[in-house]
């Protein structure tokens, strides 16, 4: 299963297997079931989690009292609330398993400790959050230049086995509307 | 002038003034008059670029022929379209002085070599990508929670000194709504 993790790590940089072994250590894995909370408003965000297969998503309950979701994470995607990761503060964010999935976790203090120890994985860390960044930025730029429906006609061109695997009103909840105007924009796309 | 630099460096890691020299070297320095565009749509996206002084912003022109700003940039920030850049892809922003600004850049290939030479600048842009990481999935969040009256009023009290030095009409471009629109709203946030 870490071999996932070992495979990921070598996309970016080099790292023997001798060190792989010692890397592990700094962290956990845990299973996680469908509809599974990791993490929930108001905790200290206190884990760093790395998808070794299924989904995960974070969303946050908005004023209306709706699940907004910002996120996604499928095999190899790290996922957490970093700013409140990086500060050891509450977080307004839900973390949660869309599917049954199974996760590598590292907390805050042992990330530091790894980095210190492995500084080339200063290396990887920097590629990782480099994509996340520039992927956010694309996100924005979306959320700027499309109407809804584009978006999702985007979404549906471009990641259609994505779109094929996430439940229909998780779609919404990411695009930011009801499950039932997806349904209604769907009908338009099959006509 | 390159103290500036010296300074940010030196809040994540540990450079010596011999290293620092050598450091900069990779780097060069360039003024921008107040609205010249460093980088243009559709220009392959050469530059990571690192304020000393003034202010940039990033934008892109949308399907109505608005402007768009994305992000702001000021001291001590460093800006680029990251996807672009990291590819060596066109961008399809636009990078703007929006005040007389000197500023710092680096090609991908440089920052690469300068990598190389010196990993503890992977520990140093590892911060900078996860702390920009961190911002973006605030703002995103702040996309999706609030009306754009309540996140202009969550600037005003949050960065007031930012909302007094940027030009009204770019602030209205941040938040996507008109410059008539906002000074109606500023109207309302006074009385």
């Amino acid at each position: 299963m870490s071999e996932i993790f070992k495979k990921h790590i070598n996309k970016f940089v080099e790292v023997s297997d001798g060190e792989f072994e010692e890397i592990k250590k700094f962290f956990n894995v845990r299973q996680a079931s469908k509809k599974e909370n990791l993490l929930e408003e108001g905790q200290t965000c206190r884990y760093h989690y790395f998808v070794l297969n299924g989904l995960l998503r974070k969303f946050f309950v908005n004023e209306k009292g709706i699940e907004q979701t910002t996120e996604f994470a499928i095999e190899t995607w790290w996922l957490t609330d970093n700013f409140a990761y990086e500060n050891q503060a509450h977080t307004e964010f839900y973390i949660q398993a869309v599917e049954k999935s199974t996760i590598l976790y590292i907390t805050q203090e042992k990330q530091e400790q790894l980095l210190e120890k492995f500084p080339v994985m200063e290396r990887y860390f920097r590629f990782v959050y480099q994509r996340a960044y520039a992927a956010a930025q694309k996100r924005i730029k979306f959320l700027f230049s499309f109407s809804k429906e584009e978006f999702y006609f985007q979404a549906v061109r471009n990641h259609p086995e994505f779109v094929q695997r996430v439940p229909q009103y998780l779609i919404a909840s990411y695009l930011g509307f009801t499950p039932e105007y997806l349904s209604e924009i769907r009908k338009r796309l099959l006509s």
